[in-house]
């Protein structure tokens, strides 16, 4: 697009791209189409370097000035685009296919990326109506972004449509599983980075997919970003190469889809046939077991998308190459207050966006844009499945004094402490079939609890053995899940 | 073998185990090697056994009776015999190809296992002189073992030639690939449960071959020991399917040698051949690295070794399947004191290894497995780099006092407080270039410790990009190891 090449007209001298290269292949977006989609993520990566930046002149309608720039600039600016573009191509997704998704962004400090489009389609100003969608609500959502008072750079609780705050590396999907559980028509999306993708939470985390029961459950849709780089290193997996990585995702049991290039208009068309293909490939497996009834493990599609870190950044600064750097890690110009080659860079940066068609003499999303996203409870910042407490359900308890035992004098009966917990376990689990699991690292039995097994056995869907009909205790519907890690058993608790 | 069928003729009965396959081919065993080196393992799995039920008669010359058996009866069956096996192919490894290796044992409460091999190799009579390589001694072993006053059943510290206690799941790659740091001649064995392989810290931890030099460093060989069960549940990894399972690995960025099958002497061969291929392997990739001063990441040799849960356990006790099953995973008979017909079974199953032939009329190992062990420090229970302190050196360090701040007054100078410990760190590093390395997930220069960068730079033998040389700070040979794991990172300091 003519608007991204005001540094950098070649991209192909990001050396770690070549040609656009994509699993899917498809164009599946006519002109019109494109143009508006590339118009809401062009309108998302101006919120979020304006959100980086500025505290005054939201929409550049007087020339950039120091006093418009924070004093203490905050902010990650690396993860935003491709978090945003992801966001993105779920928006166009939702509205395509009628689905009720949600977003999950485990890059750490990614909210710039995360926060602009949930601005966009409305969610942030009915939540918090001075950040109102005019020049105005602009300002005050620009400010309050890692401002004191204000809001922080990770997705933190108080951001809507947010269940993962992304500040503890590793958890991303084992919160998306979570959220899954039991809510059969949920697509949650989850944006991993490749910093993350080292942690030992995260590594063992791909194996979620052995835990989602396609009949009554939801999917996980992971997108792993390759942008390449973590503070100041290289990560490992965009390094291995591209055999390694597709049989890693292969043997932890996913159907690999590749997006990989850094051409806007190219990448745009490959995402969003490879979400379509992921959306109807998911539908295609849920249909099937739900109609015959069958469970065995799919093999879930999920995306690795590979784009520059920093993505639409200058291509250089300071005869640093920025875009697909790690220099394009937080932010990528600290001294543009002082130095005024560097604010009149920033200025024609944010420019390059072009704000002017984003955005109407109000300062309003234009109508290109309102009409992009998804509406009412659609819209991810809207989601309930992702709004704290809208779907929340009492759980029938029945009174903890029943399970005690008595003992009418010290030293005289004899009993293991852990037994009755079992036993009331068993009695929760029976009366909340359908919104009650018991998570364990295969500790239940040896801890006593094994009373639950009368109710609901472990959920296993991995291939079976004829011995394990004799107390193997499984059940492709139980709901006691057990895994030895204890980092994914603490993830799974996203439930809503 | 014929002391392996008192119970169960027919290992296929074991469903899991159809016909023993393995990768490499070849039976580089003669009679004469393979009944030695059977020897050996029966005299270890007779061990297990041992410590875990005796604490008198430990070499059955009298009928056995319920005052032999411990009261309380503590320790684990199900991971014992196959770290056994393991130790036991190792020892043969080390004096075919002269090896300096060490061994450690991943599985939790493995400690049966391994005391074993330890002490008919005499390792650990020399360091405990009570526990004698007589029947005296013998009892003293059997009864300390998950004792009060006695030893853990981890390889707790005490244990000689361990550095790996396996009590928290998840390390045994990362302390493994600790040790191989600048110990270019050493192997270091690191045998992986199936359980702890389902952790975050070891899933993540497969990617120690991304930071292992073929130059300066020793190699790990991993050993992932897939017995199929945790305590009460089938393990992931086991139930996946060959086909996921060798992707995941070659992703990981390994080479998986097979080792599948239960039937001893064919494993033996099979074993023996694949651990001669791995070594060979490995000593390739190091000469061709050394020769040439090429260093790219080799794809290292693993093993997958699939073997039943308990092996050589009863195939079953009450009609309830033991051997190859989850069942054997602790005190397979917990009554043996007061069930008279399960007293006997246990004596059957402790003759089955037959311990007149392993034992002379002392209760010294007979000269057939004393022949089998490495001898001095070629042995693992002995050999320094696995007995903390012996190959400990002194860093050379300036005083710290040199690298602080003049304060002449509060108030007055200004300076960030981890600068002067980067100047620190990098004067250490300096003048101990061949023991000390920083460890950090990408932090050092966020955190401003970036003098370090001057005298060594960051080790990564990834691919590489040209944007690298623009202060990327990557090089082959560098001691800085970044990955964003801290729990891999916390496993690397096992450094000897």
């Amino acid at each position: 697009m003519s608007d991204q090449t005001f540094t950098h007209p070649d991209h192909a001298s990001i050396s770690s791209f070549g040609p656009a290269r994509a699993t899917v292949s498809g164009t599946p977006m006519n002109a019109e189409e494109l143009a508006q989609t590339h118009a809401f993520w062009r309108a998302c990566n101006y919120l979020a370097l304006g959100m980086i930046y500025l505290q005054d002149n939201p929409l550049l309608r007087e020339p950039l000035k120091p006093e418009h720039i924070k004093n203490r600039l905050l902010g990650h600016w690396g993860a935003s685009p491709a978090l945003a573009f992801v966001y993105t191509h779920m928006n166009r997704a939702i509205r395509k296919h009628d689905l009720d998704a949600i977003f999950l962004a485990g890059p750490g400090h990614g909210a710039p990326g995360v926060l602009g489009p949930i601005y966009l389609e409305g969610s942030y100003s009915e939540i918090y109506p001075d950040k109102s969608l005019d020049e105005d609500g602009l300002q005050a959502f620009f400010k309050q972004f890692s401002f004191p008072g204000g809001i922080g750079s990770h997705c933190t609780p108080e951001t809507p449509g947010s269940i993962h705050e992304g500040g503890e590396l590793g958890y991303v999907l084992s919160h998306a599983c979570g959220a899954a559980f039991d809510n059969p028509e949920l697509i949650v999306t989850a944006v991993v980075g490749d910093g993350e993708a080292e942690t030992g939470p995260l590594a063992t985390s791909w194996h979620i997919n052995k835990f989602l029961n396609p009949v009554r459950d939801g999917a996980v849709l992971p997108v792993l970003n390759l942008n390449g780089y973590k503070i100041n290193n290289p990560t490992l997996l965009a390094r291995i190469g591209h055999e390694e990585l597709s049989k890693l995702f292969e043997g932890y049991g996913w159907t690999p889809l590749f997006v990989e290039g850094s051409d806007p208009d190219t990448l745009h068309q490959a995402m969003a046939a490879t979400v379509d293909h992921a959306v109807e490939h998911i539908r295609a497996i849920q249909r099937a077991a739900r109609a015959t009834g069958v469970v065995e493990r799919p093999r879930w599609p999920m995306i690795v998308l590979r784009t520059p870190k920093g993505w639409t950044a200058p291509a250089e600064i300071n005869g640093h190459q920025v875009e697909g750097s790690w220099r394009a890690h937080q932010v990528p110009m600290a001294d543009v207050k002082t130095h005024p080659a560097h604010l009149q860079l920033l200025e024609s940066w944010l420019k390059s966006y072009q704000p002017e068609t984003l955005f109407d003499a109000a300062g309003a999303p234009v109508a290109a844009i309102r009409q992009f996203t998804p509406t009412g409870l659609r819209r991810m910042g809207s989601n309930p499945h992702a709004n704290g407490g809208r779907l929340k359900k009492a759980l029938r308890l029945p009174d903890f004094r029943d399970y005690g035992m008595e003992v009418p004098e010290p030293g005289r009966i004899e009993a293991e402490n852990t037994r009755p917990l079992g036993v009331l376990l068993r009695d929760v689990m029976k009366a909340n079939l359908r919104n009650f699991r018991v998570f364990g690292p295969d500790e239940n039995t040896s801890n006593k609890l094994n009373a639950i097994y009368e109710v609901s056995k472990k959920f296993w869907i991995e291939s079976s053995l004829p011995e394990d009909a004799d107390g193997g205790e499984l059940a492709v519907d139980g709901r006691v899940m057990e895994m030895l890690s204890e980092h994914t058993l603490e993830g799974w608790r996203a439930i809503f």
